[in-house]
């Protein structure tokens, strides 16, 4: 059986998930359908960019992963059709699908009017286009056949981490729901070697393998579950502790390098 | 594969969701469960009367949608079971399905104590009543074996939407997880005609296609995604900045008519 | 088709919930999944045990049954998967389980790192590990062979409810979304005696079969879902109105014995 999952900015007090899963469905019944989260903050397409960049790995590879955080919804905006090895990809063209662009096989502007549902308005094309376009791509139809190649889709301009002689400087890409904060440092680029981790300023000198480590109250760096740097504190939100959000610029200092200028 | 929707009041935090799924799997095993929603206000009928109706129409006509939001729970109150040409709702008769009544091929008052779990108490007819009547329509039991015919089901009285020569008159009839106010007037009783629209003494000129046309801080009219007027802001929530809520009148005045008394 | 319940504290805003599910379904793909709740407060392990508890038992007993809420995720804490006659269960070794040990067929440690997936850091042991295991389970591997028996599994002391002449003490086991209080007092000790319930120096006197029957604005005592002493407010958080947490003592005292000294 098929698998989609579905990541939206739509909340799950509404009808609004339910009618795209109506319409998957109706259109390919045998579709297991798996939630990603519906509660990116609206319009946030950086964070959906973030958090399906990091579930779909986990499925098999013939899975359609749908993400509808679309502020653009109803004008000429295109919907991307995106293959890789690793997933198929249905969303809108304004960034969210970038992590997948550069390991597509194939990237599509969706031209089939003739699939799309006549809802009424513009407002709903998760309900409307996005559904139906992925429940035609689960049942068969090619990749091809869902529209023409994109030589231009749009991309997200994510500052890439930078490895310097003294350190590493990245910046907080996600604040997850413990508070704990996910950064864009690969924990490879650091290894064994002893290190300082900055946070605006704050200081974290302490290194461990998992939150249990952790004595109360303090901050400690561990490698997270993306293989990046994460900053914890356990049983307690980092973010909210120090009031820090994503973006935040994070520097790393190894310990025989100098410290960085606040 | 037989698919069974889920619309209740029970929240996520507790163990009630599932305990439903558990028993509609126990007697149903090849169920395909979607959620619509559980985070209905708290004995809210009329907002799951509105969410039920929005999200069904997208299912495959066999479905069985299990709404329960059941302020008599463990009084006399009936069990409905109602069969349409567009799906098949169970739930309580305390007006919840009021909007499938008038396009009802038969409508029971589901008397099976047989099917009942004899579960502790009479707090959870959701888990002990509901659950395993719904599994024995989808396993192929008819309405009629469900329980006699009834006559006089409970409805709800909403007060429907009216046109007049000079502009329509009308309500809020849900706010959304965005903070838009949806009414209940249809945007084709508009058409094209230049039109004002005022919610209390707000007023709003502005008519778009979709969000993006809408300047920062100004609020429009759009048709939204079932058909009626919608009122919003672009990445605000017009509900809260304007402090609307459920239920508020609306008025919509062609530009050639008349303007409302405040 | 075989059925995989999940309970985690991870939160529905994060990719956490979708990552587990994309391994199990890597592993197991016709397993219906189905969440119990994801919004255990974190670290809980107590709520995660007895919401847990009170959901199984409406599954099948060949449900496997997967519990995340773990602190202790990277350390040497174990992982146990339990098999009893109505339910196994994979969680960790911290309390979690406790409901399942005294009817369990078999308590095993999990000792099976070729089936773990080779994440990097210690901090996500749900996708890694306990996915993996889970699924393994679910495809045919036994009981046996995921590991040695264990004598000594960790265990929550929960406060037994007593039985007096004159009446009962017990605590609050639970507060639920709506706000009642669920008692670990099995309505049966009371039977159709006229008693008194005290919730610290909070009296109630009112007994009623269903909610419906609670007088606006009045407490009330009635046998809860689980078969428990529950008591209630109508449309309004008991817990809230009285402040009352979880653990708080609850005295029922029979109208013929003596009433508690506070």
């Amino acid at each position: 059986m098929a698998i989609l999952t579905l990541l939206t900015d739509f909340g799950l007090r509404d009808y609004y998930v339910a009618a795209v899963k109506g319409v998957v469905l109706s259109a390919a019944p045998d579709t297991v359908l798996v939630d990603i989260s519906h509660d990116v903050p609206p319009g946030d397409v950086e964070a959906a960019s973030f958090l399906l960049s990091a579930a779909a790995v986990t499925f098999p590879a013939e899975t359609v992963h749908l993400a509808v955080v679309d502020p653009g919804v109803g004008s000429d905006r295109r919907i991307l059709a995106v293959e890789t090895d690793s997933g198929r990809f249905v969303g809108p063209d304004n960034g969210l699908l970038t992590p997948f662009l550069d390991r597509a096989r194939r990237v599509v502007a969706v031209d089939r009017p003739d699939l799309y549902r006549p809802g009424p308005g513009a407002t709903f094309h998760g309900r409307d286009r996005f559904a139906p376009v992925a429940a035609a791509w689960i049942r068969g139809v090619s990749v091809e056949d869902l529209g023409a190649s994109v030589p231009d889709p749009v991309r997200l301009h994510v500052p890439a981490p930078r490895r310097r002689p003294e350190g590493l400087d990245g910046r907080v890409r996600h604040v997850d729901g413990f508070g704990n904060l996910v950064t864009d440092l690969p924990a490879e680029w650091v290894g064994d070697r002893p290190c300082v981790a900055f946070v605006g300023d704050r200081r974290v000198h302490l290194f461990v393998d998992h939150y249990e480590q952790i004595p109360h109250g303090q901050a400690a760096l561990l490698v997270g579950s993306l293989g990046t740097l994460e900053l914890s504190m356990r049983g307690i939100s980092l973010a909210e502790r120090w009031d820090v959000a994503r973006n935040a610029s994070v520097k790393v200092r190894f310990a025989s390098g100098g410290l960085p200028r606040n």
